[in-house]
C-alpha cells in the first residue's frame, strides 16, 4: 500500500500483468524469474520512467508515505496549529497526515498506536498523556520513525520536541510578582499526565524565587479545558484570602476562568490577574485579551516534521535528537 | 487488517498456525480443507470465544473498524466540533476515526479519497469543496459507507447531511433589516465551492424580501478564514456610501472583520453591524460578542455518525437519506 504520487511494485505488477512477488523477485534477484518475464518487467520499469533503485527502496522499506499524528484534544486549537506546522513540512515530500484524536484516554492512545503500527505508517508524531516508553516498542521495532512531543524522563529512545514549560511558567510567576501580586493561585491540569507537571514545577520555582509560600489551597486540579477553568476558578473564589492572580495550565483553562470572573463581576486584572499558557489564537480574541506564555504549536509541528523528514527522506540514521523550544511571555490585558 | 478490540481471521490463522486463506475456506466451505485442519480451526474459534458468524461477517465484509473524516480546514473550530460529534457516536461501536485535512485543495481531496479507499476504511464522512459525484465512484463501489456533508445538487447517490444555510442567511439579512440597516454588505467565501453558494443565495433572498437592491460593490469574495475577513472588511471600507452592516460567510471571516473595525475605531454595532455564520466557540469569546447563524457542527457530526452506524452496524440497506439541519439566529452584541 503506497500512497498516491509515488510509483510502486503494485503499479509495475499491474502494468506487466504479473504478481507483485514476481516483480519483487526480479528486483531482488533472490528467486529465479523466467527470463522473458524479467526482461518485460525491467523494460516496463524503464518505460514508466522511474529508477529501479526507487522501486527497490519502496520494496525494501514498504513505504506508505503516510504519517500518523496522535493528539489528545482536537478541540484545543493548540493541536490544529501543531498539525498545520507538521503538514506544511511534510507536504512537499508527498506525505499524507492522518490525525487521531485520543481524548487523552489511555486505552485510546494505545489503540491508535497499535492500529497505526499495523497499518504501516512511515512516521508517527505523538502527544501522549499516558503511554510509557515500552509502549512504543512495537512502533520502533517496526521501523516507524517516531517523534514524541512533550517532556519525557525516558527521552533517550526516540526523537523528541518539547517546550521549556517550566522556565516559561516560572517567568510568568515572576511577571505577576513584579506587578505586585502576592497571592498567586494555580489552576492545574489533572496530575500524573506525562510532562505536564513541569508547568506546576515552574510555578513553584517562581514562588520560591520571590520568597512566597506555596499554599495548597491556592492550587486546584481540574480538567484541561474551558469547563475545567470554570470549575477551578469557582473553587478559588471560595478561598480566603482571595487570590489576586491566577496562573492557568493552558489558555482554554484561562478562558474558562475569565468566564467565571466576568459573571462574578470581578475586574480583570485589577482584582484578579489571569495568565494562560499556549497562546492559542483565541487568547487575543477574548476580552480582556489574555496575557499568556507562548508555546509554539506551529513550530513544534514543523520541527517534528523536519525530524521525520530527515529520517524518512534524507536517510538520517544518527543519534536521537531532543529539541526544546523556548517560550515567551505575551503581555496583553489580563495581567 | 482489523482494528483492535475485535477478533478476526488473522488472529485465528495465527493461533492455528495456518494461512488466513485456509481459515477463510474453512468458514466459507467454498474450497476443500484437510479435515484435521478444519477441525483444529473450528475448535480454536470456539476456544477463543467468538462465534463463527462473527468471523464470517468479518471475512465477508473485510471490516477494519475505521472511519475517515475528510475536512477542509482543521484550523476552523467548526470541524473539530464536528469531529467530536462523529467520534461520540461511533466510539461505542469501537470504531476509530482518522481525520484528514485537505486545506480545501482539489488534489488533496482526491488524494485522501483514494488513499482511504485503498486502505479499506469501513466508512467515510467528507466535506469537499471540489469533488464531483463521479469522484466518489471508487468509494461506493468498494462498499465503503459514505456520508457527504453539505449541499449537493447530486445528492441522490449517497447519504448527506446539510444545513439550511440559505434560509439561515436570509433570516440573518431580515434581522439586520429589522434593526434599520439598509446598506448590507456580504463578505463571501471563494465562489464555485460545493454548496457554499447557498449562503450568498440566502443573502440575496433576504435583500429581495426587503425590497433592497443587490449592490455588487457590497459583495466581496475572499478567503474562508480570519485573514480573509480582514481583507474583505478593508475592501468594504473603501466603498461609498459605506455599508452599515456586513454578513460574513463564516465566523472566522466575521472575527477578521471585527479586527479591522477595531483598528479603524469604527463602533460595532452602532456604525457597522457584523453577523457571522457557524457559531463556533470563539463567537462568544470575541468583543463585541458575535451575532451569528448557528450551524450545528456537533449535531452534523453526530448525524453523520448515526447514518454510518445504521449501515455498518445495523445493516440498514435502504434508500439514501438526506438530512437538513435547521439554523438559529444567535443574537449577541455585534448586531
Amino acid at each position: 500500500m503506497v500512497g498516491p504520487g509515488r510509483m510502486n511494485i503494485a503499479d509495475v505488477a499491474r502494468a506487466a500483468g504479473v504478481s507483485q512477488t514476481t516483480v519483487s523477485h526480479t528486483l531482488s534477484g533472490k528467486r529465479p524469474v523466467a527470463e522473458a518475464t524479467r526482461q518485460r518487467i525491467l523494460a516496463l520499469i524503464e518505460e514508466l520512467g522511474f529508477r529501479p533503485s526507487e522501486v527497490a527502496r519502496s520494496l525494501r522499506t514498504q513505504r506508505t508515505n503516510t504519517i500518523a499524528l496522535i493528539i489528545p484534544d482536537i478541540a484545543n486549537p493548540f493541536y490544529p496549529e501543531l498539525a498545520r506546522g507538521l503538514q506544511d513540512v511534510v507536504d512537499p515530500s508527498q506525505m499524507q497526515v492522518f490525525i487521531c484524536n485520543t481524548d487523552g484516554l489511555a486505552h485510546s492512545e494505545a489503540d491508535f498506536l497499535d492500529l497505526m503500527a499495523a497499518r504501516g505508517v512511515d512516521g508517527m508524531v505523538t502527544v501522549s498523556f499516558h503511554l510509557k516508553e515500552s509502549d512504543f516498542d512495537s512502533v520502533t521495532k517496526a521501523g516507524i520513525a517516531l517523534v514524541r512531543l512533550g517532556d519525557y524522563a525516558d527521552e533517550g529512545t526516540s526523537d523528541t520536541v518539547a517546550t521549556a514549560q517550566q522556565t516559561g511558567m516560572a517567568e510568568a510567576t515572576g511577571y505577576l510578582v513584579g506587578r505586585g501580586r502576592r497571592r498567586i493561585a494555580f489552576i492545574d491540569a489533572p496530575h500524573g499526565l506525562n510532562g505536564l507537571g513541569q508547568r506546576f514545577d515552574g510555578y513553584c520555582d517562581g514562588l520560591r524565587a520571590a520568597g512566597l509560600p506555596l499554599r495548597t489551597d491556592y492550587v486546584v486540579e481540574t480538567g484541561y479545558t474551558r469547563a475545567g477553568g470554570r470549575t477551578g476558578m469557582a473553587t478559588l473564589l471560595q478561598v480566603e484570602p482571595r487570590p489576586d492572580a491566577v496562573l492557568c495550565a493552558n489558555d482554554l483553562v484561562a478562558i474558562g476562568a475569565l468566564d467565571v470572573l466576568r459573571d462574578a463581576r470581578i475586574r480583570v486584572p485589577e482584582e484578579m490577574a489571569v495568565v494562560g499558557f499556549d497562546d492559542i489564537e483565541a487568547a487575543s480574541m477574548v476580552s480582556p485579551a489574555l496575557t499568556t506564555v507562548r508555546n509554539r504549536a506551529y513550530e513544534m509541528g514543523r520541527t517534528a516534521g523536519q525530524l521525520l523528514i530527515s529520517r524518512l527522506v534524507d536517510a538520517y540514521d544518527g543519534p536521537k535528537r531532543h529539541i526544546v523550544l523556548p517560550t515567551d511571555l505575551v503581555s496583553r490585558e489580563s495581567a
